[in-house]
């Protein structure tokens, strides 16, 4: 059966479009932090930030179920549903930020922020860390691009180093700011100017690097300064990830000028958004017409308020945290000589592997495969992919917790330092 | 109600988003070509193609609501929904298009649309006509943009007049394609080179202009000399609405390298798709890494399998060229000493509006502004706006053109000439 689909798969999708795992795991249903193949058997899931309150939650499905037999049309005419959600979320936020422009996917929210920064500034240059990924379109990926782009790199873009334990100084607060006004600089220099800065505020694709609160206040100050915006993309910390917070943001203790956001914001209905300052969005509107046929419809709007809804209702922040304390604990007990670090923020994991200091990719992928065998699903991150990536749902609990961390010893213990 | 609506709506949404119609519309319940208002007002909706197969279609929203509460995850897992679906779509194209990506908005679509191009060729430079719009990302707005943006003029994209009946000799197929090899020789002497031609094969947001069959055949031998490839964004003649045809190149018969599809897909869930030649996705897999985490989720391929469900169970295609047939006949009936041209492709009609000569876009906004106070919704296309855009959902009869082309008439009567 997987060697069908998989023979289908490449003939119909062509050539590098990989699966996970080196034993492709094919889903037919998935129910809270469990997902299940078609012989019953059943995966727990470790990895899936996007299934943000459960897979298939009743909730959200009964509000898309409920609003797609009801309406699903487009913003050109008035709806109660985009209103409603819009002034739900930007409530969330402080700094100022409360307009909101929704659109598809957090790809589409970033491409957004970019042109609001140029919008304001009248600049093109824009500043990312060098091992980051903010999404898929032409714009967003020149900014994550790992091959050389077809009419040569893009001059208006430059990348700092992202803070890493490997790189000694790196996750100095002075460091960083340091690179960034450097690349301002740079941007300056070049006649592209300044127009801002795009990052996750925990770094996440970077692989979750120690950074604390306060770390990007002199980073904050030296684009002020320079006229930039921050460009703050929410879309794997937001919703409450972290427990303590509901943006990645409002934990490392930054305003941004924008917030864009994604993947977890419809469990899964391809749903995402950007807020921003009333004078950023009227510069943005003054300067590009846009308008998404797909972005804020009824339906979206439905399952964004459920997946708030979901959230509040069942204490999904306090509960993170409580679990995350837990995980990280039980985490830190592991034993295996290639463990050499063990970090979390709330429901994000991210459990370094170093052979001799230096990172041992090799490993970090056989504990990937040899979990997948015993029914745990996790990734990996990092510059090698040498970090273990446990990311998931937010209702994942104390058992859950307990039953990978056991798999997990298990697995470690059959891997060679 | 309305007013309110209004207030939340430039609070949150910022200036410069407008609504249709200068009473706007609010909507809360929609049903095959019908919408209603919240005092229970019907609507016909002669403007929608993006409930392609009528508003709140059973058959989709029972397929979303039945996979919803299954399965919603990426495609990074096996899961037959893409495949089964993904091999119904290719199916229904010849040229070779047999492989897919699938994303979740047309400007997703038409924007990797574009990187095929640069991959196949390793050039950049793109033709569009000086009328169109294919998308909303910052690559593909730089086609269709009215401002200059951010930055300057793209000096990749070359804009070629767009066939117009105002402009005497631009829908021969010479002079169209003389101006595509004129652009493509300044995109060569520029350095950029020449990488594609995008257009929508009906010209629909060029005014429906009367192009025949063949129309394209000496632009495409230009194209295919100097090596670039023919991008055909199918976003809204695609899924059969010109009646005759699936698909809008072939109407006008020619053989794209890549097809762009949208809006209608999903019936309003979001959901598009880029289907090209394997020698093409080879290309472009081979120099871009691309994942879209809601592009083929298991909802948006059920949503897209009913959609095709319905367009052959319906029968919609024999349908809509036995209405437009119909509404063509009633439409060149009507009587305004305005009514300069009437066209029609299936269902997509024009009705352009000249006074001595001249386009009025005043009249045709007068006409649109009637037509919705006697709950019919049509909207207006044209350099000027000035021409008359019906594009109803495809269950659209012979009943409902009846109805709103009497409407029309009865506005026409209180429109001056």
């Amino acid at each position: 059966m997987t060697n069908d689909l998989m023979a289908r798969r490449k003939r119909l999708f062509g050539p590098n479009v990989p699966t996970f795992y080196d034993k492709p795991l094919h889903l037919v249903r998935g129910e809270g932090v469990w997902l299940f193949d078609p012989d019953g058997r059943r995966y727990l899931d470790c990895y899936n930030n996007v299934a943000h309150v459960g897979h298939c939650h009743p909730k959200v499905v009964e509000a898309i179920a409920r609003q797609a037999a009801t309406l699903n049309t487009h913003t050109r005419y008035l709806h109660e549903g985009i209103l409603a959600y819009g002034e739900r979320l930007v409530g969330k936020f402080g700094h100022d930020l409360k307009q909101i422009i929704m659109t598809c996917t957090g790809s589409e929210a970033n491409d957004l922020a970019l042109r609001m920064a140029q919008a304001v500034t009248g600049k093109v240059g824009i500043i990312a860390t060098d091992n980051t990924y903010h999404g898929n379109t032409t714009a967003v990926s020149q900014l994550n691009t790992r091959r050389p782009p077809i009419g040569g790199w893009p001059a208006h873009v430059k990348r700092v180093p992202a803070p890493d334990v490997l790189v000694p100084g790196s996750t100095d607060p002075a460091v960083f700011a340091g690179h960034v006004a450097r690349a301002i600089t740079e941007l300056e220099a070049s006649g592209h100017g300044f127009a801002g800065f795009m990052l996750c505020p925990v770094f996440a694709n970077e692989g979750l690097p120690p950074v604390e609160p306060g770390f990007l206040d002199q980073t904050v100050e030296v684009v002020r300064k320079a006229g930039g915006l921050i460009l703050c993309d929410e879309v794997q910390p937001g919703f409450g990830r972290l427990g303590s917070h509901w943006w990645g943001h409002d934990w490392l203790g930054f305003a941004p000028d924008v917030v864009s956001m994604g993947k977890p914001m419809g469990n899964g209905h391809p749903v995402a958004a950007v807020v921003a300052r009333p004078d950023v969005m009227a510069a943005f509107r003054e300067a590009f017409g846009y308008f998404n046929t797909f972005g804020g419809n009824p339906v979206s709007c439905a399952a964004a308020m459920a997946v708030l809804d979901v959230i509040e209702e069942e204490g999904l922040l306090a509960h993170a945290e409580r679990v995350s304390a837990y995980a990280l604990d039980k985490m830190r007990a592991l034993r295996h000589p290639l463990i050499a670090d063990v970090r979390g923020r709330g429901m994000f994991f991210g459990i370094e592997l170093l052979r001799d200091g230096v990172p041992a990719p090799d490993a970090a992928a056989r504990v990937v495969e040899g979990m997948r065998d015993r029914g745990v699903l996790i990734g990996r991150i990092g510059r090698q992919q040498h970090i273990l990536k446990l990311r998931p749902p937010m209702p994942f609990g104390i058992d859950h917790a307990d039953l990978a961390l056991c798999a997990l010893q298990e697995v470690l213990d059959e891997v060679a330092a």
